[in-house]
């Protein structure tokens, strides 16, 4: 039996916050104390971490000194290389704080859109200083209850404002490389939150000044939010090359967000979406934005983070499987036969009479694909 | 009491399949006789109706001659041109048929690729004929229930290799004028639908040769069966130009398809679709795609769609009252007081010194606000 | 055009702990300040508000010694007497504390359940001194995320242990005529709440030792985040003679918990809720379990408090126009003719020759009863 | 590896309209041609299916002579008998013909009412002639989408009449044993149906004439249909002792009716109820009720079959295998520990002093667990 240690070239990376969080919920107070976001990097680096995303607030209160802010980041930088680390992403915190109430980069008020965007500059600065080559955008407060009061034509005009003066800073700076992404939320903190999907989202980057430079980040768990198929989700993504970022966790759909453990829903949909990042040699981090269960405390918060890790390496063994299954690849072999075929020419394809009904007689074997899929998920072939 | 009669100059539409629609569904038979297409586009006329939508195949059977085809296409003429009516979108039935049960587009099958495009240019053609400017394509059957089956990402190559093909066909054609548009639809009848929302098949269009030629029908109830807001998504086609069409329905959020009556449903949420086209000046027609509750007979179906078009009209007379009520617009003018000043440069914006605390207790007066507007809604101010 | 104030006489309550709200959610701090429990009887008082509900900790905190919390409970009174009102309902908070992490009634820890009951008797003790003769269970941490952990089985025997020990206690005591209720919600804070729907509750309480003395309070927004029809939830309680209390809210269906004001989602299915206890004559209190947007300030918290009744008294004026309008009331006539008509006896029936086909044909105006009924509400008849 | 070999042991049943189903649906014809009911049973009974469900309709049209009717009864019972099978329910189907379009036995017309439970005296009758025990009332056209039409207080008044009715028929016929079970969905066809989930019909079987004769069919995907966890919702049936049959499927959660294979989606929510089901020893058949894929032939239609019971089987197994795990064993006795513990009297009770925060520290293992829950589902322990 394979030992499903983490290694640093797994490229597994967790949020600071994910091991920050210690279980406050609309109702109920905190199950275990706070950790220090340094101690986060060191711990998770023990554990065979290899990355850690971050907003720039976990590790520097809003309020620190210029000193304070570069030591901070002088440790954290410390730490990383300790463990042989990296930073892969570092956002912005602008849902936490009141200010943000009725949104950040869509805020009515134009100080308040400021200040939104301040924070962001501030977070590519640490980004930079800590080697991260991306700034993820979650605006979660950008969203609306009350549609009487704020239009979503004004909304995507300021989100789209915003992404392009983020933009202009990160060439003003040379920052090489740099790059922005968006991760799509339907709702929660808000009614409904602006750019709810992963397509909205490529809808909005299609019409920036710079849309090579914005991708996503793709979380699981929001596409569930919102019923769709995150294998889906994640390919279309992959396929425009716009996947910069993607939180493996887990969900029930169409609930609240329960940012749960790697694989502890929907074992077939977990799959696909390793299979997919697998299979296409994607090189992004395997990251984690999720919490342990509010019932766990601040040990078994470890435990968490190892069943994410072990999880992703089980189903990345059961993806070679599959790959490899004689009965598997002559079902797809065979349904594929056609895949590549290109289209005649219009007035030639005008012509054809085609036989329907015989077309339609084709066995397409998706019960048994589905049965021999579901069996190799259970290990029993 | 104002009289909410149709007039032309409405440009309200009906798809000739919703007039049709004789109640038949999975689990029993048809509650009301079929009705021929011919004599809906008068009965439609009759009743005020300016335009239809329609799949060729609702009014050329599949298995037409030639003649035959003319003949349905000059008394369709004929009879729109008595009305005062016109075609506002045709396209094609690639959904019905056992041959399309695992997809049109993307079968993997090369030669139902190739038939459903074959349909797909049958119904340009027709559309032509008819004077329709639109070819909206409802890909249905263009999903999976089992995704070891086929990958989203060949899925998606094929769905952009045929809007590419059917593009050049206009093209070479020279159809001038002529525009493709997609209508996302999340599941039913495929357990997940490629492109499952308006953000996605903006994504997808982005990708396209010619992505100024195809843009977006937008339907209620699919934004709906996605629990999305449709006054948002129907927003974001309009702010990039890509609103070619907009289906008014109504739905009960995740659930099976339901194609009610409009404003049949939350009245708040269509309230503020009419307003985003009242308020923009869209020029496209006012089309309902929906049907008659099962429960209906054929005569009752006329009520269905006098309806829809009195319960938009209502809504829109409500749109001027909303934009001309002095205490709901005073909030909006304070609100939106701030809504353009620009921003200043990056290393200006890096000085600022905000009051957060301060910012934070602005008044935004929301509970007012959508208080005002439920009442006005209500007809109680 | 009507005044919509709310008189005593309209029985309206709301519970402490919806003006006590200070915006705080799972990602962001509070937006506005504490308010005192006892200002807010007070200031609800002057508003027209007839009731009040609470938690006994919503008032008198876990750690207070007896002299104060017999202080606390004169002065509440006080401020009841001082405005002519009534506390209707008085609950346990078994749900903020981090010791009720997996569950209170359900915990596996035996002192964690005798810790519930314990709180559960003091509430039931606070609420006699109060006058009340409600006990209010809402059981939000008995559920479960993870379901090897805890068999349903055993935490439904617990939920009847714990039901059937307070009722003891109430008959014990002579607390005569005092009664429980379970409100039930399908989850958050846990993945599921065991009895989620009033369904489920239903079938508990037929299984108690005293089930005429629990019921049910039914919340909107509850049976909402189920995706059900709340009109016909409310209806089966009713029936039943269990609805004990309800709660009026708004909520977009099967997202995370809004408890928006009511009326400010779907009029139609608050508009029946209100035609139901209004048109049964149900003598319970109009409660509601609701609380200002995060968006709003504490001054604004009264907006919340003012259109959760005016929408209750617009709705309730529309109802009286429904039951007196002649066209809906003759179409209902009609619907209705037979529905009193007995059964024959069985050997009869089942030699009855039944016409299928022509009863099929007959006429049951939905589209048009429909239609009527968002016209009614529209204020546009 | 073990065979998964399907025994008449197993006690598997299939209803007889899941073979015959043809892939008709809301948008497309059928994909597969019709097959007789009677080669149904000997083709299931020649695969070691043991049971049938079936509705009367699906083996004697309802136009049939007492003859044929006759005719067909032997025949059926003759090819039971020569598969050593069994009729484990007889339903009806009240929902097909137009004459349903506004409920069977909620329809406002009495004659629609009456025809209903005529046909469900004869689905009675038809029972007894095949040795069935059980008639399973699905009455998914007992629902509404205008509720202005109707109230559901009379709705629900209709269905426990007749209910009441088909009991006295089962009494004064002296059908010993034969026992009645509602199976709840929440909506499709109708908008929403009548008693949407277990616990709904739970709470109206308390309230009928002799609430012990009649129980519950539990159907996965309807639960899932409502979001519901569907270990829940059975483990409430069972522990109220009125699982009286169940419904073994799959679905993804609220959409429309997908009636999936057994084990296709959500292999952990699955393998809890088979758990449940095994682990109480109850002793019901084990019945799949879903239809292959629409792309599947009918040939296929027996891998669909194939499947739902090896996938039964399987998980079977990984029950053993998780009861006997010692680590998890280890950590569920530390869990239940105080498990069975009596609560001391009240007077008692009110005067011990928990230490709430100490308490609040008790490590619950649930990380740990569910990890190991589905390292065993997916075979690697």
């Amino acid at each position: 039996m394979a030992s499903y240690q983490p290694q640093k070239s797994d490229k597994f990376a967790f949020g600071l916050w994910t091991i920050m969080n210690t279980g406050r919920d609309p109702f109920g107070e905190a199950t275990r104390e706070r950790i220090d976001p340094l101690d986060v990097i060191t711990e998770l680096g023990k554990r065979g971490v290899w990355g850690i995303e971050m907003h720039a607030e976990d590790l520097i209160p809003p309020t620190a000194t210029a000193a304070e802010r570069d030591r901070l980041i002088k440790e954290a930088n410390k730490r990383m290389a300790d463990q042989g680390m990296a930073c892969v992403n570092c956002g912005a915190n602008v849902f936490a704080h009141p200010v943000y109430k009725d949104g950040a980069l869509t805020s009515h008020d134009p100080k308040v859109r400021q200040l939104a965007l301040q924070r962001y500059l501030n977070s590519i600065d640490v980004g930079v200083a800590l080697g991260s080559k991306l700034c993820d955008l979650w605006w979660g407060r950008d969203g609306a209850e009350v549609d009487a009061a704020k239009e979503p034509l004004e909304a995507i005009k300021w989100l789209r404002e915003g992404l392009n003066y983020l933009q202009s800073y990160i060439d003003k700076q040379g920052y090489t490389g740099y790059r922005l992404a968006i991760e799509p939320k339907p709702n929660e903190p808000r009614g409904d939150i602006y750019m709810p999907t992963v397509g909205h989202a490529l809808g909005l980057i299609a019409t920036l000044n710079k849309p090579e430079n914005c991708g996503l980040v793709v979380e699981i768990a929001h596409s569930r939010m919102a019923g769709l198929n995150t294998y889906h989700d994640v390919a279309q993504a992959i396929e425009v090359g716009k996947l910069f970022g993607c939180h493996f966790n887990a969900q029930k759909p169409l609930r609240y967000d329960q940012d749960q453990r790697f694989g502890s829903e929907d074992l077939k949909e977990s799959f696909f979406v390793v299979k997919l990042v697998e299979d296409t040699g994607w090189q992004g981090a395997r990251s984690f934005d999720a919490h342990a269960f509010r019932s766990s405390d601040r040990e078994e918060v470890w435990d968490f983070v190892s069943g994410c890790m072990r999880t992703y390496l089980i189903l990345k063994e059961k993806v070679q499987k599959f790959n490899k299954d004689p009965e598997i690849q002559a079902i797809l072999k065979e349904l594929r036969s056609g895949a590549g075929e290109p289209l005649p020419p219009h007035d030639q394809l005008k012509k054809i009479a085609f036989d329907a009904d015989q077309l339609a007689r084709r066995r397409l074997h998706h019960e048994r694909l589905d049965q021999l899929t579901q069996e190799l998920l259970l290990g029993v072939r």
